[in-house]
């Protein structure tokens, strides 16, 4: 079987897909992988430096496509600039709802594969943070938005991928009004009052 | 050399932060810092499952000492409440400063220590969160929450380790603070209106 250079690829992950929800990552061979994609082992490194990166194909051009729209976003604050940036790019997150779903199935069940998605979700948090300090935010505010841009896309994804009736663009603005919320939102079944404490509130802080 | 349990994890920790340094993780065996820190492999192997956890030591204490704050915080909104529970546990997070320095150099040279501590940051957020959560804060809220309260223990630990003369409480609560800017903080040079955009001033979201 030939094949595109994409073509390979999203053999070589559906075949891994299979192969690690069937019997794990640890009993899974890249041979077996490549063997199932029909292509060599050889090929198979050619595509992925190892068995784990074959999962998250794709995720260094959405780095790339979410700091590029960052730097096309209009000049708002830090969050709402973040949120046209993700608007901007929702046709790459909604696409292949079967393939996320359980690419994020085999993910959660598996420790190396969970070390391996914070990793990259840390690297997304530094390149965003990167292309905001390219717009000009001092960068303690920069990573700070981009830390609580990520926890959106986190939030909306799980949404997304449990089949919500909801567009993309609806949870990723309802998130980013959550955001808002944060300081205001009482804790019930005693709604608290909307304020910040100051520090003489906070006994601990002395 | 015999010792208590904390002084033999602790210095194991201090021999693995020597190697690492010096040779890097893969050029270190568990016996080689076992030897230096004056035990036995068997002992290190009892102490820490392989050669990345011994720089983890303390981040489970932490972990449950953060979870106890948050369900011991008054009534607040979930920021807020955060900022308490992070107040509370202060002298835990400003404790040996010249040892944290190190380790953070030495992760932060080491692929699969970042790839690690990553992981054990997002096991961190779900905790933060199942502890909103149990403070009767909705998941999506207290997910959201978690991120953001982790994106200001990441800065603030930063700001500390680089030498800040300000204290940690000073720190949390001006990251905080910042928090709250992030609807509104204008972009620079060309101040932007503080409101959100909504979803018409965003031609991607339709």
């Amino acid at each position: 079987m030939a094949g595109s250079r994409k073509d390979v690829r999203l053999r070589l992950q559906n075949a891994a897909l299979e192969l690690y929800a069937e019997r794990g990552l640890d009993q899974t061979t890249a041979a077996e992988i490549a063997d199932l994609a029909g292509v060599t082992e050889r090929t198979y490194f050619r595509h992925f430096p190892d068995k784990r990166e074959v999962l998250f194909d794709g995720e260094a051009d959405l780095q790339t496509a979410l700091v590029e729209a960052v730097a096309d976003a209009p000049a708002l604050p830090p969050l709402p600039m973040l949120l046209h940036a993700f608007l901007s790019v929702v046709p790459r997150f909604q696409s292949d709802r079967a393939l996320k779903e359980r690419r994020h199935r085999v993910i959660s069940a598996t420790p190396e594969l969970r070390e391996r998605e914070a990793m990259k979700l840390a690297r997304l948090t530094d390149a965003i943070t990167g292309a905001l300090e390219q717009r000009n935010i001092p960068g303690p505010l920069a990573s700070l938005a981009a830390t609580c841009g990520i926890g959106v896309l986190t939030r909306v994804r799980l949404e997304w991928l449990a089949g919500t009736p909801h567009s993309y663009a609806t949870l990723l603005t309802d998130a980013f009004g959550d955001l808002n919320l944060l300081f205001k939102e009482a804790e019930s079944p005693n709604p608290a009052t909307p304020s910040r404490p100051t520090s003489d509130q906070s006994p601990d802080a002395r």
